[in-house]
């Protein structure tokens, strides 16, 4: 089973048609498949094209609407609530990071709290768009309920991901994109796709018994927090989970811990969801609403050189700083293209086969 | 070796009386003496009366002004950088954090991030002085290097916590607290008294090889970040220290990442520190900024309620909320007092000693 590559272009081309298809606006259509793609682009294979075929099918099932009216609902110089009218999360935190941005430059920062949303791709996509405005920039999502929290053999929140990007000088910018869970649920996926075994850590079974089993979600069994158990810091995590889902869900009127609703669209909405669809929270910081931009720059690039070039320990060869690795990754792919599993292939076909396109 | 009872009103007088000696305002002594005794109420003991003999000692050293003129450096109507000229981190955090809901209170939210300071007594309770005004807080700092990055062989990162409060309604309210290292450093320094060994995960030695030794920073190893290894996740509790560090650090102007200065007063201060001081970054968060305060604390109860009943897994008899257990701590020790082991009785009758106190 061999991957097969193909080139960026190709890949947006036929997500951008495919969005057109569902009757997005072009606009939207170009946004949505530049979040889509930077995804496997940067080696975060589960949230990118792999997912195209699920959002068509929320599409299908009602639940995703291809021409929202995204609004302002509440706001303040510094704040607001967005309520993303059941777009695309994938076009929605986009134009709401754009609202922090403007906010941002009014006065020092903006934050908004999005409500009436759905999966948005990379929580690191919309972090980024701060970069280039000389801002340090936030995103974090909330998520369908896959983790138990310490001490519990529940469900209970998403993998609930942070996303942090700080601009730098010469030095290449810091990007910290990560799930709140010990392992992205990706890599549950990626285990179960080979059926191997997962390492003692990631999952635990219904009873809340540590479980190798990458199966185990369908057996009343849950991802960890951050921190594995109790002793390592899984309330940590889970703690650090739980902020993401208050942020995101319970400050814009979003549903939340085990309401929040499901990516497949075969899964049954919840029943008595306390708020409206998916939330995210998005934030922006003008470097130079705390110091002139060129010192902040300057000390950020000395911290950058100073972590990369830490001493590393036996059998590695360097020390990373958050993003690094991604970085690398969409250098390569970007030159060489990007490796899709059959499956995902196999997904693309089909759409390809139901909107008359070619991939 | 059994711990000594002493009443909080006890412990709280010494202490108002020793920063009273080093030549503290009566404001001030009363402001450090709350915050240092929180940690004591809320059970982090290494926060508390046990670091009382540790800033005497930097005061001595000439490093800690005990009467500081903190000012704002830069500001916009959301953000400021505060230099607090060398003062108390127990007086220059909290008066950082009026600053901050002072912003919220015009624009929605308030940023504050702060150099030339030292230790800031626990996160938490500066993030909890936004619950009466119906904000979200938000505390963390940098500290010295006592953390490897994933991969690396050297001391970074500070244990660098972060503190998140969150108000609701009739539930008690949300209050994270925590390193983001597997273990803090009071919990080692426990195995340490105890010549105890610690659990895998939370300490490296100098190789970069699990160490289950408490003594093994001691010989060049370090403490771990949250989630202990790569396959763990580790790489995320590295991003999260790199941020505290960033925002603290980095964007106030305060040193940073190995350069940030120490808390023990016989450990020289860093060479060629790139920047003053210790930093902080402190946040507030208007709920209503977002949506109308009922709304929000009513979901925010609910979304309590639901997590506070989880389903326990076997053995355990119930789910906790971040804040939950120093909540309970803190009843019980308001009533019935604080335990103190012998060192820190003994470190606490030399004060009293050196300044004709009595304890």
């Amino acid at each position: 089973m061999s991957d097969s590559i193909y080139s960026y272009q190709q890949l947006y081309s036929f997500s951008l048609n495919v969005f057109l298809k569902i009757g997005c606006s072009n606009e939207d259509a170009t946004l949505a498949t530049s979040v889509l793609l930077s995804a496997d682009l940067r080696g975060i294979d589960s949230h990118g094209i792999a997912r195209l075929i699920g959002y068509v099918r929320l599409w299908e099932a009602g639940r995703i609407n291809a021409t929202p009216d995204i609004k302002i609902t509440h706001e303040t110089p510094s704040t607001a609530v967005v309520d993303g009218d059941k777009g695309l999360g994938l076009v929605v935190a986009p134009k709401a990071m754009q609202i922090a941005i403007e906010k941002a430059k009014n006065v020092g920062t903006g934050w908004v709290s999005v409500k009436n949303s759905n999966h948005f791709g990379i929580a690191g996509y919309h972090a980024m768009m701060a970069l280039s405005q000389d801002m340090i920039g936030m995103a974090m999502t909330n998520a369908s309920a896959l983790v138990a929290p310490t001490y519990a053999a529940e469900k209970m929140l998403g993998t609930n991901p942070i996303a942090v990007a700080v601009p730098a000088g010469t030095e290449a910018p810091f990007v910290a994109d990560f799930a709140t869970t010990t392992a992205a649920n990706g890599k549950l996926e990626i285990a179960q796709r080979k059926n191997q075994p997962i390492p003692t850590g990631w999952a635990q079974d219904a009873n809340g018994k540590p479980s190798n089993d990458a199966h185990i979600l369908k057996q009343g069994g849950a991802l960890l927090p951050l921190g594995s158990e109790k002793d390592l810091g899984s309330h940590k995590g889970y703690a650090l989970g739980s902020i993401v889902d208050i942020f995101s869900g319970v400050l814009s009127g979003a549903s939340f811990g085990p309401w929040a609703p499901p990516f497949p669209a075969y899964i049954p909405m919840p029943e008595n969801m306390p708020g409206e669809g998916l939330g995210h929270f998005l934030g922006a910081m003008r470097i130079d609403a705390f110091r002139p931009a060129q010192d902040f720059k300057s000390n950020m690039d000395i911290w950058l050189n100073r972590f990369r070039n830490a001493k590393p320990i036996e059998g590695q060869e360097r020390v990373y700083v958050a993003g690094d690795i991604e970085r690398i990754i969409e250098a390569e792919r970007m030159k060489s293209g990007i490796p899709l599993v059959d499956d995902v292939v196999n997904d693309l076909n089909q759409l390809a086969n139901k909107f008359a396109l070619t991939l």
